[in-house]
């Protein structure tokens, strides 16, 4: 097997850190392995899309193996890390183990629900295809079974929505539902009105996006507000229920669709690895990112703990992930480059802030460039333009592009279509 | 609520028969309730498109409320019809009983098993988009086991499956399968070679697409064995098990996926009308597509059993059914319209035959117009032009054609995504 010639580089997660890696690392002595649990790379920025059924599921997934279809040295698994051995250099997989010569842990994160695990049954987090496809489903069906009832208290549950969490995801998920039901579905039910869908979010904070300047918070808050969203900031979640959220003001709010946006916690893996951690479960890394007394193994992305050089540490966004998968590439190309053999001395990652935003609806969103403060049209054309950038290399960008100027203009939503085991709602 | 108003025309079923009388059936004095299982209008001829992995499952999906948002006459509900009182004339669903003064019956057909529902948990059919997003998610995962497998025996098994019927749906599937082996997947996989994947097309008549003319039923035969298909004919199954199909002739064949496209049942609410049913389970309607004795009953589309001026029954068609749909909309308009009151003279139901065309793959298809019989790739063209002609209407015909071009000329398929509940695999 290709893995067992020259240097074997093992690569855990097709993320934007791990697919980036592949991409920019390639030696005539070193062979890639990359592993994933899923056959195909996602683009997590427009996951909301998919849950809020603004795209469909393929449109924002590549197949790893076609993306690597021209790289020989890149053998790509679907396959579920089971375990790592630090100190015996290999993976244990589900149907293999792997040596390895350098280990790039790209592994990302999970939903933290806080020591509550057993919300998450009433409050699904959006990591995955599977996440969004099932919240679009049960949005959509909640509303269907609201043009079934006659209850105006049932009916009430049904429309109704909260979304935990006030960072980019759980803003761009209330924005979009508010939307959804304002614009697209409003003309489409004749017993209820789906105008009158209750889409609620909350955070625990005393702002939206906190980490944009207070102005851009303020903004994005208003602009929610005018679709129609209620936005409680320094609300903290007490206990989630079948169908029920009670907060620690003691309100209770009732509503067929809970979803958790609070919180991201490090990928399980990283806890057997005997690193130290933070509260947040990200791996801490030394400067070139490699792990302490372990220079042939990195940790990048998500689950990698980094501090800046402004000493705070490097934010869980793509730019991020891909920067720093960039900068371990390059470590090890040196490496295997230069005669002074391994580990030699090695640059610090410094990551460059290319800036941030948020999209809150049809023509509404933030934008922090730079010294930049974007609002409203401008910040969504920024948000539009970075994205489909980004979306270089997806086969179905035109497309993609085609479904949002259908969106756009025609104020409707293509993929809201419910499929599915539908048994499960 | 509105069906309680005027006339109330109910619609079962938004196929292409539902779909296109509620679309022809206009009248000011009568509103129309629109029932279905689902939330969507499906483009059945594409289905195998979607399970085969050619295109996304919203992309030939249309939100039935959409379609008639424009038309408060019509009142969707997405909801299971439970039974049918004809002497009551009422229609009760889960939520709701509807009475009605006119019933249209378009509920098409299921998949049929010949008395052995049991196969179905071995050989699942194509009907709904639950079973394509399942079939591409079986099928893709089996060559990812297989890629992860050193056991060549197991390997086959995985790469092989077995197409039941040699009608339109089983050629289709059969080729794009094939196909999708031979060409998109064959450069993505470093262990196991894609292009060995084992496809065979399994048909107990004489021939395939038996109500084709010969010469295509030959020429089909042979353009899916220059895919590399292997075709079988006069060849019956005994019997199905787990991964595992049994022929008469006593030839057994190990494969991951057994698909099944042999038959169509008729609906189960069929049975339960007291009408005559032939073999299939359709309903014997007279010459005006009326229930005997029953004139203000309609049975349309697949489920209707309409003999055709030539004596020989009308097929079961998606042009055949708006046609159908079209002849009833006129009946109902007229009677609504003339002074003579209800259910005057009638006029009978003339199909006209457009012609059959079955693809193949890439380039490959056969089609009969008329007189005209045409092969290969002018056949494949006339099969694109037709079905993008049909696809008006749909939103995201232009995406289609978008996808379909880069099938064509990059040989990928789009919508290689695993996604939906794996533990079921």
């Amino acid at each position: 097997m290709k893995e067992a010639h020259g240097v074997r580089v093992v690569v855990l997660g097709a993320g934007f850190g791990g697919l980036t890696f592949c991409q920019a690392f390639r030696h005539p002595s070193a062979t890639i392995t990359l592993v994933d649990r899923t056959n195909h790379h996602l683009f997590q920025p427009l996951l909301y899309q998919v849950a809020t059924a603004g795209l469909s599921a393929p449109e924002i997934a590549a197949p790893i193996r076609s993306i690597f279809s021209d790289r020989p040295d890149v053998t790509v698994l679907m396959d579920d890390v089971q375990s790592i051995d630090l100190d015996g250099r290999t993976v244990k997989l589900g149907h293999a183990t792997l040596p390895y010569d350098y280990l790039v842990m790209a592994l990302g994160g999970v939903t933290s629900y806080f020591g509550h695990p057993e919300w998450e049954r009433h409050a699904p987090g959006l990591k995955s295809l599977d996440d969004a496809v099932r919240i679009r489903r049960e949005v959509l069906l909640a509303f269907e079974q609201a043009e079934n009832s006659t209850d105006p208290e049932l009916r009430r549950e049904l429309t109704s929505m909260v979304v935990v969490g006030g960072g980019p995801t759980g803003v761009e998920l209330a924005g979009a539902f508010a939307e959804l039901s304002r614009t697209v579905l409003a003309r489409d039910f004749r017993r209820m009105d789906p105008t009158q869908a209750h889409v609620v979010l909350v955070e625990a904070g005393p702002r939206i996006l906190g980490h944009l300047p207070e102005s851009l918070s303020e903004s994005a808050r208003r602009q929610l507000e005018a679709l129609g969203v209620e936005v409680l900031v320094n609300t903290k979640v007490r206990d989630l229920r079948e169908r029920e959220v009670e907060f620690e003001n003691g309100r209770v709010l009732r509503a067929a669709n809970i979803l958790w946006a609070a919180g991201v916690g490090g990928s399980p893996l990283a806890r057997q690895l005997g690193a130290e951690l933070d509260r947040a479960g990200r791996v801490k890394v030394l400067s070139d990112l490699s792990l302490s007394g372990r220079p042939e193994v990195f940790a990048i992305g998500d689950m990698a703990l980094v501090t800046g050089l402004d000493g705070r540490p490097v934010p869980g966004v793509s730019p991020a992930a891909m920067q720093m998968a960039r900068h371990v590439a390059s470590t090890i190309s040196e490496e295997l480059g230069s005669p002074g053999g391994r580990h030699a001395a090695r640059t610090a990652f410094k990551y460059w802030d290319k800036g941030t935003m948020a999209t809150i609806g049809r023509s509404a969103a933030v934008a922090k460039v730079g010294a930049l403060e974007l609002t409203g049209f401008p910040a969504w054309l920024a948000w539009l333009g970075v994205h489909l950038v980004f979306l270089i290399g997806f086969r179905n960008r035109a497309a993609v592009l085609l479904q949002w100027m259908y969106s756009y203009f025609a104020y409707k939503r293509g993929a809201r279509i419910i499929f599915g085991n539908t048994s499960e709602s």
